[in-house]
């Protein structure tokens, strides 16, 4: 749109209507959306395919729904991160076609289907059964961006054996999520393992001296090995969205 | 080497001269490094190309002489870090073939030409001319590992038009190194600009409020921006090699 | 009052009835209050036209209900701040003629019109919609003090074109209260657009590394832009208040 | 100087060697700075009068040199902060004719005179003489940038009568910048007998409990007086920028 | 009762029956309880005349009742602590000559008269009527404990005429507590005022960036007056406690 | 079972219907199961006699029932910790014979008679009645882990001869587990008395600056007594299995 | 000196030279310090008999030597207070009659003779040998002050019986200051002993987990004992004079 | 000595020079330090064969020799913990027969030949080569204490074949101290492969969100793995210590 305006600025000029002066002052005065367009359309375009994502923790279901509908009209696929279970049973019922999922708490409506776009296998590990819930927000939310995904659960460190015995998973992702609560060791051990981008998530499963993941999050962060990049407590979804702009071919 | 091992005694089998129960109770008492070869030598395989980086800071020069002529040996390319000035030039005095960085506190020994091999640019950029240590490091590192590196340095949030003026290397980079101390928020800004992984990396660069570079830290880890991950405070080996990582073809 | 024992204590000294030293020794023995008047008197008629202000938190509706009949009968206007929708409802119901305003969570009540007096604007920038009720907080606070309020919610620095786009209000406000949760970096980049005093108003909003806000009032006070001050997590009020004083004429 | 190349374009345009959709694309590929020069200018005119600062902690003299003479080249006057006293020797016998103040640390050199441009005067107070450093910075700093500048130094709120027999500095300042350390009561104290806005300044003066300004700086953010807003820990020249754009006519 | 087994022993070895050696054995193995009777019966004496105080919060009114009944048995006045208003009118129906004091939530059984036995006045001065409930719990304590206890409340330090008002107060009180949420700034101007102890008792009320009154704690304990020590958050039974030893004859 | 994968494999290789070559091959892409199985073996029969062990906190009913008839199946006692008073009940309803402690928050259900085997006495010593619920779960866990044990109860150390009169008990037992909230100090008093190992656990008693238990934590870790270790906040189960590691013949 | 102008001011009154009206306007605008001489006068006069105190550390020997001076001409006896070796030896060299302690790091310069004035013993007790500087602050102030001291070093918790022993110097003391690094339990320990108050100083005396004794700090304000108070961390000084308050006659 | 003024007191009371009573009163009244040697006795006997240790940092070493020529009078072996190499080599020329090792900074000196008296190994095991001081700490003291310790180094868990390599030394330990610094994740793995205690040693290797050991050692405390106990950072002596009580006999 704004092409438009600068063109008719530029004919004027050429028809001699406006002086050089003129426009050279219109030009310092048009506001700043006129002569940005290029980056914001650019960035759009290049994100194309991923859905649009809702956080749905604080936001109220009928605030959700609007959101929703206005995304689906152009044409958008629709993910709700963080609704809890009466959240997802409203979506579901305004939604029907949208898919909930208790364990992700995620709500997914598609307005086309997602196209599996990735270079490889995006890979989620989680230490303990606490950790899925942030482990499938990552998965599903990696899944909707159109990537492969792989889920390796329930392999903690304390029994480092059940990890070793997925070496197959471990040694073709492409990239790998590492889901871990209380002391944080996952990733550490992960990433000394596989010759690929490890993207550690902290959770708040834990108690007392973990401080709410707080703990978690720094262990991660001073992590002995090297090709580990850590995403806040708890955020599944900020690691998939990482790991899906690395798969990205 | 352990190849070998297993070989001979399967050879032994082959031939005879070693029954199968007693070959199984050899394998099973091998030490663990006889049976796990293939991790090991699989792993070192898939980070072909990359030098060892030795940690600078806490050891001796004699200590990181040892270690660097040990690694020459074995015709590696080796990469010193976080070595102040002092020890630099001993090491040139000893290596005068190495190349020492002051900015970037580094020094790099050749055994072969780093072959360039990543599938885009690695854009590097700092926010204040204090963060140009790590920054500098951070390229450094990633050149060494065999990327193309471009730097953009010293284009704060506080003066943003800086930052908006470089939309070339913003939007043709890959991976994206981001190295800002105080308030930390470039990673934001760059993140909502571009289209691919952004890695941050805190400084401890502040005074007072900032906590040696935990409010930076932490402040990074809540951005509002998708597409973000994090790496330990003056980081910039590892987020370097987390973006030699992604960047590998 | 004060000045009445005053005055009647130097008519009985000029009259003779009361000794100097007699005089001396009761003017010494004047509880403070009796001698500091001025203080009281000046400072009172300084913030002449702003209302009294409650804190609604932590009170019960009848609490409050009894502050607001005592100011009114005094003739000031009233604003009530962090009053919950159903606090609001009910004061609603005491004071019909009272302006409940939900997104705020503020109940004024005025006894006169308020005189608009600032010398220009007060502009209120928010980063996401989880900040909005800090910034109306802020935005119904300066309103009632008298001032012009602008308002340019949704402009957060992942999306920093939004922001660049307001030129106008940024350029042309007196005042401007940046508020912000999660890296709060806004007022960093808001700072660096203006020549203006920025009050920044870091909020709760965000989770687990965001520690309550405290990372994001941290980072706001290392901002690498100058001009900027910092005034309590979703202290929405306090910063209203500060700008009231800067904008008054 | 972005202006002479828009000029030209738009010369070529108005003569016809350039036509309007070349023209166009030619705008839509400048890089930002092209555009955004308004911004800048602006910016920078609004800021007129106020001394480029040059923040001296982490910089060795030849490299504060080598921006001083730049600075100078382009008359503006010059400020550095955070200056120690063999800097400040050094600084002192590269620039003669600059003005050393060992006590605020600062360094200045005038190229033009500063010109008194402030609504009122800056009253800078301190709590104790070890926190005098600090509100030196400030106060040079106010100076610098135009403003009259009155000092009130050492009135701690445990002697409060210090305090309170300065009412006449206190009634007729414009703005105050409260710099205190330990309790950091100060500020408090101040905002409730004025009416105009208080900036408070931590300092890191305490020991044990203190932790380096921390406990400052937190208590005055949850001072119970309005009209405060606060600055990072021994941050005197942020306080005065601050100071002086709220004092600007 | 160990006397008397000591005594047995005694005149086991007066009249033979045990030698010494053997005697010296079994005082060696005597249960150390035998032996440090003194030490309890003389620390209980020199309590004499407090009441027991049982901690109420996270005790059942099953638990409290069975406590105050054996107390009672013994002639004990009983004080409850943190006994809301539920758990109050409970108390108050199974010992109706108990009187329950919502605003401290206290709840106090007498078995025989307080007698009245400081040396002078305990003042509990307090900040904000949000601190009112410690300070009242600190009061009522004190009370109990026989001292003539003054209440000076709402005399915070953004209005210090309030507090210069009460010069009488102040200057005749034989212990000061200062109850203040916040900055906790009370204690520090009130220590200058006065030349008796001051304890101060930081309260949890404050929000953000108080930390639930750790702030307030630290802030206290870095008081620039000398005269202060402090308690733990909220700990209004602690100061009385304290203000009682100090005060005994 | 994997042995008689290897085993197969040796007796192809011996027949020479494998080549070395393809063996070897074989070999290195085994996966880890296959190898390392005699980890888990041992590893399994060294803990035998312990029993499996359940956190019930944040498991639903459901999740706790399910896991425990799994693991009854397999002949093994079960411990399920931090089951409230409503699980426990359920819990108690489904396996009648389970044994529901509601003070520990522990139901156990036992497969077979729970063996004493341990070298000595397990004496668990609490400082305050309300740290019985974490000193219960420790004493209960201990118990069930085949160890004698012993409680010690409110012997808190502001009445140090409890503490001492207890002479025999501390002197007796073979590993002590301190259970304390508060300032944390019975563990440093407990070991400066016995010259046996002393587990040291923190409980989140307390208020204000204990900081739900880290206070108490890092107490513990700074004792000035040697012999102590420390596990986390309220972790009496963790306590009772160092305990009885330690206690084991 | 105030009282003249005032009753200057009077006469004029009585003689008829000075209006009412008039002498009202003069008594307003007196600045404070004319007007509240009284509580400035009886503060001094309450506090007679306690030496001036400087705060050794970060004042330069010049300094401290240019106070001295000034104190002495008024009469007064000083004690300066951290004041290291060299800075001690300085001292004694300019003011020969002053005493330095070395152990304390305090120099003392009488005027006249310290009264002995208090009730009653100050007992001084520390944990550990590396406590003991912080204790001789502590004693050699409260000497200072007038009071008789006791010392009672090296009775850590660790080894409970060593402080058991001194029984009668803990039954007879009438205030009590307890100086603890680690784990801080010497004052629970204490003040369970005795029925005075207890004066808690946390020192910096720990590493690791002791986080430079905020600690300790908060452990003793987390005491279990009743009783207890608690000063800034190494502040010996400050617990000192609390004490000589409270054991004024 | 003790023993010798009660058995002269029983004495005097069987020759009937002392009557019961009086006995009765001289026994009560007797010093603790009297009646408690049992106490002392006992416990230093239940610790024969341990060494004395001196704690060697802020000490000088005038203070260290004065302390080992005492122990050493009285026969026992004196161990020194954390003397750097200064120290060492003084240490060294004073007690020449006395061993320093710069590894451990540790220096013994033998009065007797240390008795191996451990039920099994005590194995050291650390993450890094920075570890190492804290390792050789934890194995130098618990050589001297009588144990076998076995040493196995650098086997952190970024290359976890290497520990697993080490099945052997870690399946026939009897008590495992793992030392690590960064996250710490050293402890959590090893427990999870062996059935004996575990005992964490954080070191403060690590830089930024280290927060010079506090991270590692939260994350020890977090671990999720049963058997690990934590002592403070850098306490390879309080580690040895422990793992030496539960290896005794």
């Amino acid at each position: 749109m704004n092409a438009g305006i600068l063109k008719r600025l530029l004919e004027e000029v050429r028809e001699g209507r406006v002086g050089t002066e003129e426009a050279l002052d219109r030009l310092k005065t048009l506001p700043f959306e006129e002569l940005e367009f290029a980056t914001v359309d650019t960035h759009r375009s290049l994100r194309q395919g991923f859905p649009e994502v809702i956080f749905g923790e604080g936001k109220t279901v009928a605030q959700i729904k609007a959101i929703i509908k206005s995304l689906l009209k152009h044409g958008e696929n629709v993910l709700v991160t963080r609704a809890d279970g009466k959240k997802g049973r409203e979506l579901k019922k305004a939604f029907p076609r949208g898919e909930y999922r208790g364990a992700a708490r995620t709500f997914f409506v598609k307005s086309h289907e997602v196209q599996k776009a990735g270079r490889g296998t995006v890979l989620v590990i989680c230490a303990g059964t606490s950790d899925v819930p942030v482990a499938e927000e990552a998965a599903i939310t990696a899944e909707c961006m159109g990537n492969h995904v792989v889920r390796l659960y329930d392999v903690g460190v304390a029994g480092i054996h059940r990890l070793l015995h997925k070496k197959h998973e471990l040694m073709t992702a492409n990239v790998l999520i590492a889901v871990a609560g209380m002391e944080g060791a996952l990733p550490s051990v992960v990433a000394g393992l596989v010759a690929r981008p490890v993207i550690a998530v902290p959770t708040s499963i834990g108690y007392g001296a973990n401080l709410g993941g707080v703990t978690t999050l720094l262990a991660m962060l001073n992590s002995c090995a090297a090709g580990i990049s850590v995403v806040n407590i708890d955020n599944g979804f900020g690691a998939a969205y990482v790991a899906s702009l690395i798969n990205r071919k």
